[in-house]
């Protein structure tokens, strides 16, 4: 085993890191990855330092801001979402891909409350997650669209009820963590037959869908905002 | 007019209290309710103090506990809730009873956050919240039982699930506030759109219920818990 870490292929951002500053790295990164799921992205970045072990000038070396951290620790995950995404655009069922990527998503919020929070909130510096949750949200779209062209997805969902949905799972993913993953379950498969468009016939209208936008809307409250 | 109190029938537990004591007590109490509602129940004492302009040792001589405070300022509240129960209890038609209770208890959570929290945690120290809420919940399934009696609340409801569509409007709730009550009507249509037993017909089994009971869930995360 050598030490020179040249011989292997470097993590983006790694380039020219010595051994125990990737090391350091690899710590904040993990530290911080377990702090945001816990208890959110809000976290201060003290506690995350103290967590990896680390001093606040090393962690702020590594990762100048918050942004930058969010956007590293949840890289992965980000792209699991959009894969999520774009596996259903390939379902040949658009009904079927319509309600993999609600019951994934839905599953995935409540297995990591951090994650949503980073996805759905808007980090001005984070140009990646903007760029893939535009991707997200434009691949949701054509989802919409051939489900209820499909004659599977009611005519008056709207894009805004994806997000209404996450906002309402993130309520049970705020609650007791035992039982959270039971109720979500629960949860998505009433919202699921009621978006059926077979269900749907000769209900009185839905009342009008809130303005909201993936892009647009932290749903999960900042943990620790009225401290 | 006449400054003399003892000639108004004074409120339940304010015999003998004198003019400035009563003050105080009012001042209190409207503070604590707009505190309630705005942050949460876990609002610190002394920014209550503060909000209606009187010393610790006031708070405590009027509330000797955080309890007492709660107890006091969502008795009406509380009274409200379990006549919206009763009411429906009243109601020829036991669907219309049944969707008018989640519609309103819904509404009630939106529009102030610390009440329903109130409702929903157990307060070991406040013997007519615990009281009222067996009530509320013994009414609801008297409700439920009606309903899915005349065929019209499919027969795999469980009670837990009010507590999972409570659950799921406290996420709508805890949202940006502008948007909460279009939101959450919508997510309540929805829902009570798939409760009905007519549109349940052919569907698959739902998963599991989660263990909930009104009396065991807090479902608003304790507001500054990670402060």
């Amino acid at each position: 085993m050598s030490s020179d870490s040249s011989r292997i292929p470097a993590p983006a951002g790694t380039a020219g890191l010595r051994a125990d500053a990737l090391h350091n790295r690899e710590r904040i990164l993990a530290a911080a990855g377990e702090a945001f799921a816990t208890i959110g992205i809000d976290v201060p970045m003290a506690a995350i330092a103290r967590r990896a072990g680390v001093g606040m000038a090393t962690l702020y070396r590594r990762f100048p801001t918050r942004e930058s951290l969010i956007t590293e620790v949840f890289a992965d995950q980000l792209k699991a979402c959009v894969s999520v995404v774009d596996d259903a655009l390939a379902d040949p069922d658009p009904w079927h891909g319509f309600r993999t990527v609600v019951e994934k998503l839905c599953a995935m919020q409540v297995a990591d409350r951090g994650f949503t929070a980073a996805f759905l909130t808007a980090f001005p510096g984070a140009v990646d997650h903007e760029r893939e949750r535009v991707r997200a949200e434009r691949g949701f779209a054509e989802l919409t669209r051939r489900a209820k062209e499909a004659g599977r997805l009611r005519a008056d969902f709207e894009q805004a009820d994806l997000v209404l949905m996450l906002m309402a799972n993130g309520g049970i993913a705020a609650g007791s963590a035992e039982d959270a993953l039971t109720a979500s379950r629960r949860l998505v498969a009433y919202l699921l037959q009621s978006f059926q468009a077979e269900r749907a016939g000769g209900t009185v209208p839905l009342p009008p869908a809130p303005p909201f936008g993936l892009r647009h809307v932290p749903f999960l409250p900042p943990v620790g905002s009225a401290g």
